[in-house]
C-alpha cells in the first residue's frame, strides 16, 4: 500500500490513516500522503494516463485505500473531455476543452469523491455514512452507500432543487432538510455524525479520503488533452475540487510525465463569492460570507464555519499563478443556455459559471486567445431544470 | 471506406449510400452492410475490443459513415458494465450486470445512434433532422442537432414525461405535442420528414444509419465482460436496439474473437407487447397491439403501422435461441426502486422491465443460475422521476 497517512496543510503534523477530519493540534485540514518513490518505480506514463477499465479506483495505489478484492464502484469517471464547437467563435478562444462531469452515474463529479469515501468506509470499519450537501454530494452518498449497503443520512438546505431530494430518497437515504444554508446544514451534519460514530462525507474539506477522488480528474484530462492545458477553470465552493486537480497534476510533474502546471481558476457566483473577494482584496484569508444569494446552489457555500477552507484554496489558486473570478447571475443563465443550443450539453447552474468565467478571465488579461482551457461541467441541468431565478 | 451501402431484410436488393429509409421494391427495413474482408484484415481483437478514446465514431470502419476530419461526438459510449452485488442474492442468479447506458451525453443509449445519425446527414448534404419519440429519442437528437448546428423538430405523443420536454426545449429545438400515442408522432414526423426533405430519426428501423450506432454495445460488453455472456437481455418496443446488438456480435464472430453469440431477450411492458404476443402464439409475423397501457413510456410502442420491425426483430430473437418475455407494472416499479436501493442505480421505468425479466426467464426455466447475464439500462431515471402510476 502506497497510502501512508495525512498530513496536516497548518502545521504539518502527520498522522497514520484512521478516522480523522483535521488537525488535532491546529485545527487544520489534512492531505493525503503517498510513498511516491515506490510509485514511480512501479510503471510508466502510458501506463498510468491511459489505464484501460472505469471506476477511479483503477488508480487505487494513489488513493487513500486498501488493497481489496471487491471494490464499491458505479463505474464513476473516464467522462469524456469535449472540444467546444460552436461557442469559441462567439468568445474569441480557439481551444476550449470542457471535461464532462455531468456523465458520471449520479450525474455529478461527486461520484469520484463517494467512490473513493465508501471504500476507505469499509477500511475503517464504518457502516454508517452521513453529509451536509447542497444536493449533488447527497445524491452521490446515498448511491454508493445503497450500492455498499452503508446507512446514509443527508443533511440539506430548504430550497435545495426537488429533483435531487427526489433522487436522495429514491436510493433509500434518510433526508433532513434544514432551515437556512449549506452552512447550517454542515454544522447539523458535522455533529450528528461525531454523534454516531459515522464517516462524514461532507464535500468540504473535512473528508481527507474523499477528496482524493477528484485527483483522477486531472489524470484523465492529462491523458485525453495529451498534455497539461494552459488553464483549468473549476467552479468553487470551499474548493476541493479546485485543489484535488491542481494536486494530481503535481504529481504527473513528480513523475515527470508532464513538465508544467496549468494555471487554476475558481470561479464562484458574485452572489456568493468569499474566496474571490479575498483574492481581488490581495488578502492572505478568507473571511465568510454573509447572506449567499445565486442559483447557482451547487457552490453557495458561504464558509460560514471554515474559512479556513476558502484560504486553502486560495493560496493554490494563487500558487498557480491563477485567478479567482465572480461572475453575474445573468451570465450563468445565458452560459448555460448557450452551453445547451450550442454544444448539445446541459449543465446545472454552478457549472455554467465556467464559462462564463472565461470572458472575464479574457477581459481581465488573464488569458490570450490562443491560449488552452479546459472547463470542468460539473453537474448535469436535468437536477436543476427548474431554476431560472433565484 | 468499408461501407458499401444497404441490403433489404426482406428481398435482399442491395442499395448503394443514400437518403433511403426503405426498400423500394418490398418496403422491408434496410440493414448496412460492410466490405468485412477488408476490415478484418486491418487489425486484432485487441486494437477493436480495447480501442482507446471516447466517442462510437472510434468505431468508425462498421458505421456507415465516410471518414471525417472533423466528426461529431458529444463522447458517447464507452459506458460502465457494473456486475449487481445484492440483488443477485434476492434473485438466486449469481451473475447479472448492467450495462449501464444511463450515463450517455443525454442519459439513455439512444446517443450511440443521434451520433451517427448527425455525421451522416454532413455526408448525405442535409440540414435538418426530424423525429418522433418517447422522449429520449428527442432528447438526443435535439442535442445532437444542437452540437451539429442542424435544425431540429422532435414530434412527442401526449403524456411524455415533463423532464424529457424541457430538456428538448433547452437544446433549442422544435417540439410537437401530438394527440395519440408514439404511433401517431410516427406518421406525423414521417410526413413531414419528407415533406422538408430532412433526414428522419425516428427510433425504430426507419434510419438504417441511425440503429448502427448501437452496434458498439456490443464490441463494448465483449471487452469489458471478456467475450460473450449467455444472454443480453433487452427491453424493446420496435426492437432495432436488441437487433444491432446482435449484429455486433456476429460481426466479433465473423472476426473469429468469439465462438458463439449470445441468447437474446428482448422485454416489453405486459400493457404493451406486441412481440410477446407473437413469441408466445408462435406467430411469424408481430401484429400491432391496441391500446397501449404502460408506465414504460420508453417502450410504449404498438407498432401500429410497421408490425414488420417487430417481425424483424422476432426473427432474430428467435435465431439467438432466446426469448420474448412480458413483465407487470408492478414488477417494473418494483425493480426499478429495487435497483435504485440496493445497487444505487436510478433507471427509467423501461429499463426496470430488463430486471423484472430474469425472474421470469427463471421461472419459465430459460436460465440457470450459474449463466451469464447482461440486462441493459437503456435510459436515466432522473428523465421520469415522476412516474409511479401509469
Amino acid at each position: 500500500m502506497l497510502f501512508l497517512g495525512f498530513e496536516c496543510t497548518g502545521c504539518r503534523r502527520f498522522y497514520p490513516p484512521d478516522l480523522l477530519y483535521c488537525c488535532s493540534s491546529c485545527g487544520a485540514s489534512l492531505d493525503a500522503v503517498y510513498n511516491y518513490e515506490r510509485w514511480l518505480a512501479s510503471l510508466s506514463a502510458e501506463e498510468w494516463l491511459f489505464r484501460p477499465g472505469e471506476g477511479v479506483l483503477k488508480y487505487r495505489e494513489l488513493l487513500p485505500l486498501r488493497p481489496s478484492a471487491s471494490p464499491i464502484s458505479l463505474g464513476e469517471g473516464n467522462t469524456p473531455l469535449l472540444k467546444i464547437r460552436n461557442i469559441s467563435n462567439i468568445m474569441n478562444i480557439e481551444n476550449i476543452y470542457i471535461k464532462n462531469e455531468t456523465v458520471n452515474p449520479t450525474l455529478s463529479f461527486k461520484d469520484r469523491a463517494q467512490a473513493v469515501a465508501v471504500n476507505a468506509a469499509a477500511d475503517l470499519g464504518l457502516s454508517d455514512v452521513i453529509c451536509a450537501s447542497t444536493g449533488n454530494t447527497g445524491v452521490a452518498a446515498a448511491a454508493y452507500a445503497a450500492r455498499a449497503g452503508l446507512g446514509c443520512l443527508v443533511y440539506v438546505p430548504a430550497g435545495t432543487p426537488e429533483e435531487k431530494l427526489a433522487i436522495i430518497r429514491a436510493f433509500g437515504a434518510e433526508l433532513r432538510i434544514v432551515e437556512g444554508n449549506y452552512g447550517d446544514a454542515y454544522e447539523q451534519a458535522a455533529r450528528e455524525a461525531l454523534g454516531r460514530g459515522a464517516f462524514n462525507l461532507t464535500s468540504t474539506y473535512l473528508n481527507p479520503y474523499s477528496i482524493e477522488g477528484h485527483k483522477t480528474i486531472a489524470y484523465e484530462i492529462a491523458g485525453a488533452f495529451g498534455g497539461v492545458p494552459d488553464w483549468i477553470v473549476v467552479p468553487i465552493g470551499a474548493g476541493p475540487l479546485l485543489s484535488a486537480i491542481y494536486k494530481g497534476f503535481r504529481e504527473l510533474r513528480l513523475a515527470g510525465w508532464i513538465d508544467r502546471l496549468p494555471r487554476m481558476a475558481g470561479v464562484q457566483a458574485a452572489g456568493c463569492a468569499p474566496i474571490v473577494k479575498a483574492f481581488e482584496a490581495g488578502d492572505a484569508d478568507v473571511a465568510p460570507w454573509d447572506s449567499p444569494r445565486t442559483i447557482a446552489s451547487g457552490i453557495a457555500d458561504p464558509l460560514t464555519t471554515y474559512p479556513a477552507d476558502g484560504t486553502r484554496t486560495l493560496r493554490i489558486i494563487r500558487e498557480s499563478g491563477g485567478a479567482a473570478i465572480g461572475v453575474d447571475e445573468g451570465d450563468i443563465l445565458g452560459f448555460r443556455e448557450c452551453l445547451a443550443r450550442e454544444e448539445g450539453i446541459v449543465v446545472e447552474a454552478a457549472s455554467a459559471t465556467a464559462m462564463a468565467a472565461l470572458v472575464r478571465l479574457k477581459e481581465q488579461g488573464w488569458l490570450d486567445k490562443g491560449q488552452s482551457i479546459v472547463t470542468v461541467a460539473t453537474g448535469h441541468g436535468l437536477k436543476d431544470m427548474a431554476v431560472s431565478t433565484i
